[in-house]
């Protein structure tokens, strides 16, 4: 390996997100993993937890509290919150943090506590962070902030294919109804009957409807991007399937506004991203489109209601809704290429 | 076999909802199925093309032109549209017809006409037509009509769920969002790539965004019920699995009205429906929850947006949704038990 | 209903198997579910742990010790194996029992201890319960035995397929490989990791290689039947599915025998059985074509080795492998129609 | 991209395995991919057919005969049998070809017509052709054959299980039981009713008992390996997953050999390989385990019948049983590294 390897952690590392960085890290060119912890494995192989990564020379699992951090550069947080805010803020200064839980998303402390029913301790840390959207935080990415918040999976798809309407003004910020729908490993490996196979083969059902802790999140990104708060209805729904996440954005357009020009306004922003992508006219995006791969594939849609419209957007909400992300989110803090890593072509069927 | 029984023929028999329909004739105390026809396996026993009824008595598969209508009392229509006007128009006036296609469900021979890409031979058999919602449509039913048009699935979980609300006005008619989903064998036993299992696992997408011709139907049945005409979005996806049908609305609540209190219109209206219930506070409805039954779970919930609720409602896309319903009708239209056939509990798992 | 129901409890209602019983016994013209227990949901109405069951009215939930058993006259079993034993051994003399635990299964206390790895504390039961493959032990069963231990899923299967082959010594009693393949539900609402969807979907394995405890049960009744110690191969796998079960067996013919001898055997003896059927010529059993049905279907092809060949069985293994077994059995006890209230048509797509 | 880029071409592109093949070089150091053909395709875009190969800068698809071939290096075939022949026999002689059909995998004639039902018309060919699986040819393949037949999916994953133990002679050849079982996109994306969602989910069945064409090619193969012919038991079986396939072999192994024997015998060949692995001791081999990866892994486990093993493998049958065989191949002969855009890390869930 390359002298020049960044040595990373990934804390967490028993979860599917914890595994697909791990995953996505062992092809990536510029970094090496050197420890993984996760407290219920401690102690066990990671091939233990998961043998598909058993062909490849990794760390053992360890305790958090037992990681060496001399010589690690950066830390990929997948712990629930709370969990995420004790743990990565009692890291060393010099180690770098990319964040999934939602310990760090969100600039209004008393939100935060709202919605996640507990005080945020470092409430200080927040100023700092960023919200890591990769394609709508370039800049402050760059500049190589310490914390890197990366958004829920339901929030990077509805934001990258919401912002460039509602920046423009196309979409009317009102009556946002985004109804989504995701794979089962969005609820994470836990054990509980309602996720086992028996309960989610064959059916689909929605959940958290109305109350869902992606919404305060959306709504504060759409927020700051259009300089006025926003309301939405998010109601997300569980799929017979394992990975991919559509959401379907059903949105009023502002007067004199066609389908056609939000979608182009869309191809407009996503012309030159490598993972953001606008779908031939007519095509209807579909999660297998992107299954496994960082790619997001987005369309528009007129509706039989005048003056409304349609937008569909899918990702796979363990790569760009979490771990891919993550890793764009590093190169893009590191100047390195940002697609870095990050080839995986869309695995069909 | 009781004397009494009817003797009824289905044509069509070889796509799923002919199959459903037998599956339940089968059990039904008070038929007989005497014909069976299907023009692509004319000539084969009912089992060749679906060895699950292998275990039963039937008669053999025969082109429509064969069956021999002497006898035969009632016919129900599982045909694509436009055979099934032709085929059903042309049976003796003595057989009872019950059909699952459009052909015999709009009171506007031009909104066929524009829906369904071709010009009605029959527009005189439309005003006779009854429009076989079950729960809606008993007084018609009762007078035991000639032809029952069954409705679409979507449109029968869309209608059970927003009928009470729209007459009752409660839920304006203006920004309807429905946002439905269902299973595969609603496009039927169709032999295109796009059924097979590699395109449809572990994925999902939308499809007849803006297009599908379930909505000119649902806008003519709200129409009808509340006087006014209705123009709504219908938004269906496609997904991982082969039953089951639900259907999230999005609708805006008129001035004062809540969530509970359309919550409690639509447990007002179903309290006594033997198919049609209220879920309990916060249950959120499951396409699993109805498997194979002819049962439909309903439930509301506010939204985020205030002024809004999202209805969310589940049907078996093949029993409610198509071969159920059509044996409900025929039981109103008897003079039965209106359950007769129909006490088929859920599969589950 | 009529008076003369008989009152029936099931025990360990809120698992799979005991759902299943519930669905089938709602139908059942004879019986009235009048108790439901089990420990981990005590205190919930049923439709909590089951929403599909909502739309009967049933008993609550209960602790098994809070049941009166005054004026129950039939409990079925569907606990794991020890508590089943510990439970049922403990109730009034007049209730019979229908188990579906392994606990009852044994003739040879021994065997079970090995097996099951706990010694029996009633082996003075064992003499008394019947084996119940219904359709090996009508005799026993129509003298009303107070203990009735059901099969396991695989031993049904695998029996059914086996069993006229091996008694007419068309089939050798050496190398017999069972390669065995089941849906989820096999395993029960066992909550745990290796169960959940994202585990278990777009995936196979072969689990329990060589030490499942199937396999001593099988051996038993081959034993049994045949006269003389037969040792088998069986080999489990975990398919992507819910409900179902195929087992695959590889047997060795007697010389001179073919594989249509052994085909016609089976046909002979399950010529005019209800539930248990041989397939057309070349028609390979799937589990789809007897879901949720108590059905068992059964085909014979040749092997490319010569004397040898292969018998396939399928069953819905929450049916004809558990409920609609003990459903069966309760038929058979009382001296009713044996078909009494499985007459559930399967359930395709 | 290099000067040094191999110019390839793929005649089949518009099926899965060319498909995967395409998303194989996509990533590819050394390889270049200049033409797509696909007769039923021609004139689309590759994203047509595929839209998840849509992010890519891909040629169109056009027919087979309207390939330039000046400039082209090597042909994947991804033909039928029989088309594969005629396509690929009448390619320049500088094209190398590397094929998926069984048109090349011969050494006799007659067996080829035995089994495919057709003449070959270029015998000629046959004797020049490599089969090519990748581990057990590689002097052959080293050698930079023209024609190179990549084994068929369940051949390599049979082969691989069993080679070790029946050239050591641990493994008797005789009483070969195969049990194998694979997910639909093994099929092709050959459009037919039995391959269609809702008749494939959530069930399972066998086909071609006895007859399927993958056993004279395992046949021919072993014998090859071990001097004599053998005869198997070859039983393949469909399961509802799109990728995946899991062969259980019941073997029975010479007098005083156990399974730990046969076991280390697997672990000492394969200790080197980047691409076939032992798994641990008891770990059972699931097909998530490599998914989407050229992985195959590799268990043994004792039987309950005293002097019989259990072999397990598992392959993800369009990488290792298909396209990253073929990669694997072209490596292989042209003196590349051998793993060379074979990095895929397996995705799960």
């Amino acid at each position: 390996m390359a002298v020049s390897r960044l040595n990373i952690a990934v804390l967490g590392a028993s979860g599917y997100i914890g595994a697909d960085l791990v995953r996505l890290a062992i092809g990536h060119p510029f970094v090496r993993i050197v420890a993984l912890a996760g407290d219920s494995r401690a102690g066990q192989a990671m091939a233990e937890s998961f043998p598909h990564l058993g062909f490849y020379d990794l760390p053992p699992i360890m305790r958090a509290e037992e990681v060496d951090w001399a010589g690690i550069d950066a830390a990929f947080g997948c712990l629930p919150h709370g969990a995420s805010e004790n743990v990565l803020s009692a890291l060393p200064g010099n180690v770098r943090i990319i964040d999934h839980s939602a310990d760090f998303r969100f600039r209004d402390p008393a939100i935060y506590a709202e919605t996640y029913q507990r005080a945020h301790s470092r409430p200080d840390l927040l100023a700092d962070a960023v919200y890591g959207l990769s394609e709508w935080a370039r800049p402050a990415l760059r500049k190589s902030p310490r914390i890197i918040a990366c958004p829920g999976c339901y929030p990077t798809a509805t934001l990258l294919a919401l912002l460039p309407g509602m920046i423009a003004g196309l979409i009317l910020p009102e009556d946002l109804i985004i109804d989504a729908k995701s794979g089962v490993s969005g609820a994470g490996r836990w054990v509980k009957e309602a996720n086992l196979f028996a309960e989610i083969g064959e059916s689909a059902h929605a959940y958290g409807v109305g109350t869902h802790r992606h919404a305060p999140e959306i709504e504060q990104e759409l927020a700051l991007a259009t300089g006025s708060p926003v309301r939405i209805n998010f109601t997300p729904h569980l799929l017979p399937m394992s990975r991919g996440e559509i959401v379907t954005c059903h949105v009023r357009l502002a007067p004199g506004v066609g389908a056609d020009d939000l979608r182009a306004a869309i191809g407009d922003r996503y012309r030159d991203e490598p993972f953001v992508h606008l779908a031939p006219p007519g095509l209807s995006p579909a999660t297998r489109h992107v299954r496994g791969s960082n790619h997001c594939l987005i369309n528009v849609f007129p509706d039989r209601i005048a003056g409304r419209a349609i937008v569909i957007a899918v990702i796979d909400n363990l790569v760009k809704g979490s771990a891919g992300q993550a890793i764009q989110n590093l190169n893009l803090a590191m100047g390195w290429e940002e697609t870095s890593g990050l080839g995986q072509v869309p695995l069909f069927p």
